[in-house]
């Protein structure tokens, strides 16, 4: 697997000289990860200020890693080559295999990898994201890209692996590795997350997938997996199919497999990326009593109505209403006297006497350390106080429920450990 | 109500000189929207530029409206001070009444006012917003404030209140008018939602409640009405009374009223405000039957998860995945062909084939007006463009499961109509 995190030359089959095309965008950015690059196009004698090969066959010198750009009927010749020149490590970006209905085609590309000893991520994926040294197969631009951490993301959807993916750079939570891997003929979860369960660098694992096998559920885990699973019913089976050519499972199975292996999964996107959020930024709480302080009790109280089903989350007692002329000094106040294990801060950052005196309260939140989630809704200077929150590692959420739900799953979780 | 949202000329009782007291931030804010401005305080000879008054009493000239902001045991007596200098309209900003056990004092103050024809909105409130000239009684500063349209808030939750004005300035959608009642001692939603439905500037009115009443299912709506009830359970209701005094409810009754008045109820507050956006943005759809466009299917194969139990909603056909190397023309061309009633885009606007033609795409739909709402994730990139597609007005949203769950209660309504 390190090949494809840390590679030290990498071809680019279907590298593109026309700016918006996938094979360029792949090529700009494996050559800004600063590795040796080898874009391979019989039309191009150079793209981007790089020697351009006319194929595999014709580049000298050792390639760690080959990433795949070309239509799905020509992966397979590919493939053949990056055998014959010992190329050990392949994403195939390309889609049209087995989501389109092509079986046959994806098990020639499995059967041709075989053969080689080749190892194929893909097809039909974004590949591969190294958080320590950003090295990424990406067709992607404009992304806000996360600093270096502990949270590894394995996903068979591009899409939501990116939305993760600047999520966290957004939150202050870093990455250690990215894997999209599509329709997985080859190299699949159960290797994954192996993979990553012995992964020195990673402590948090956060999965998108549309078919999730047995075998998975024997692995060892003694690190919090997150899974995000769609594929439940009729429809989304039918989506999912046509998307990575999943089959489909039952999703209540798929939920009783995960209670029993005491794998976290989440009823939506929000809701997975909050688990997340928390248990990177607060880890897990060590009890589950829970406080309520605010200077605005709207949401709180709608916070409550979802604790009602939150079975995991004890309400130590009523809100703290601060009410609205609360001041930094209110809210240190409230903190120090209350021993909940875990305290929720609401917070109208727009109500004059707070904003008059938060920083106060930063400060303080900074130096003395709990179990703090806290919920602030508003607009632009909202925002600027949540990122304020994100850089001393304190979660905020918009949406109580959203809030609510994921600590229960997160206690529920310690509750099984 | 006139008097509430276009005051000539306003009374602020409990004027605070102190940068960061409500007394002084209501006090800025009123004289920023320009109306003759009468600051009472005891204590002061003048507060930001204007002559500072002991008492009402002391006030030469009519008073349109009095704000007030003093303990609530004084504002007895100030109610009585209004009533003398014929002053009809109040709001009273002050809490420490019903909703801190208070009974007796909330129901002398309603007492008094009723003694001289005085009407009361609050206590225990933020007071009004005039969406057309932005008068407003607020203590909160730093507000992103929308521009004049036809959405109407009524709210017992200041924080969710200002909330929602955030919410839609970010969003491109005008607020016509916007009332916090708090704990409703007098004017209360009864009298509010007759008013709204009657004045003209208001197309649509969303509401936050804690305690709703009989009375108000009996009115007449003709304009659609979305509520967020929180207190729907023993948890809630405890803190709906600490918050707003409201009276416990049974949900499964408000529910069963609102779907017999067709009154859109909202299950969290991101559905709340998901259901009014594409009301506000797109109005209501003509038909059910909906298509998803995308250039990145998962975000998609999750919201056909949500469809399965979205029973309004008919899934017209499969995903029309353009994958990943679409442009602007490839989503132009699959719009063209498609006569869905709805069309679900969902945009990966990271995917470099498509961040090089979008302007081309966005040209496009303004000129083009379909039933577009579009699903868009990820960092600040995306935020950009998401704001462009606030601008042609369509609705964007991150999380599938609200997308799918808002527009079904918006196509439940526009069945039951």
């Amino acid at each position: 697997m390190e090949k494809f995190f840390n590679p030290r030359s990498v071809a680019v089959i279907g590298a593109s000289s026309k700016k918006g095309k996938i094979g360029y965008e792949i090529l700009k950015n494996v050559i800004e990860s600063g590795v040796k690059v080898y874009p391979v196009n019989p039309n191009r004698e150079e793209i981007l200020g790089k020697k351009c090969y006319k194929s595999l066959i014709d580049v000298d010198g050792e390639i760690d890693l080959a990433v795949i750009a070309v239509e799905a009927k020509e992966c397979i010749e590919v493939i053949e080559e990056c055998g014959r020149k010992n190329i050990k490590n392949v994403v195939v970006i390309s889609g049209g295999f087995k989501e389109s209905g092509n079986f046959f085609l994806e098990e020639k590309l499995r059967e041709k990898a075989k053969k080689y000893g080749v190892r194929i991520i893909g097809p039909n994926c974004i590949g591969v994201f190294n958080g320590k040294n950003n090295f990424n197969t990406f067709f992607q631009r404009n992304m806000d890209l996360p600093d270096f951490g502990n949270v590894a993301i394995l996903t068979q959807s591009g899409t939501f692996g990116i939305a993760l993916l600047e999520g966290f750079a957004n939150e202050n939570i870093g990455v250690s590795k990215f894997v999209s891997y599509g329709n997985k003929a080859d190299v699949d979860e159960v290797e994954l997350i192996k993979y990553l369960q012995d992964d020195m660098e990673t402590k948090i694992i956060a999965m998108y997938v549309e078919e999730i096998g047995r075998k998975f559920f024997e692995g060892n885990f003694t690190k919090p997996i997150v899974i995000l699973k769609s594929g439940r019913g009729k429809l989304g089976q039918r989506a999912a199919q046509l998307h990575t050519g999943a089959m489909a499972t039952n999703y209540e199975i798929f939920k009783g497999a995960c209670k029993q292996k005491n794998v976290i999964f989440a009823d939506d996107f929000e809701e997975f990326f909050g688990i997340i959020k928390i248990i990177a930024m607060r880890g897990i709480p060590k009890g589950n009593k829970l406080s309520v302080i605010t200077n605005g009790a709207g949401p709180s109280v709608l916070a409550c109505d979802f604790m009602e089903d939150a079975k995991y989350i004890e309400l130590k007692e009523d809100i703290i209403d601060l009410t609205g002329s609360a001041t930094a000094a209110d809210y240190i106040n409230a903190i120090e006297k209350n021993d909940a294990d875990i305290l929720l801060l609401t917070f109208v950052f727009q109500d004059a006497p707070l904003t008059e005196s938060f920083e106060k309260l930063y400060e303080w939140l900074e130096k003395n350390s709990r179990f703090y989630i806290s919920l602030a809704l508003g607009g632009k200077f909202v925002e600027e106080q949540r990122k304020k929150l994100a850089k001393l590692k304190i979660p905020s959420f918009e949406e109580p429920r959203v809030l609510i739900n994921s600590l229960n799953k997160i206690l529920e979780y310690s509750m099984r450990k």
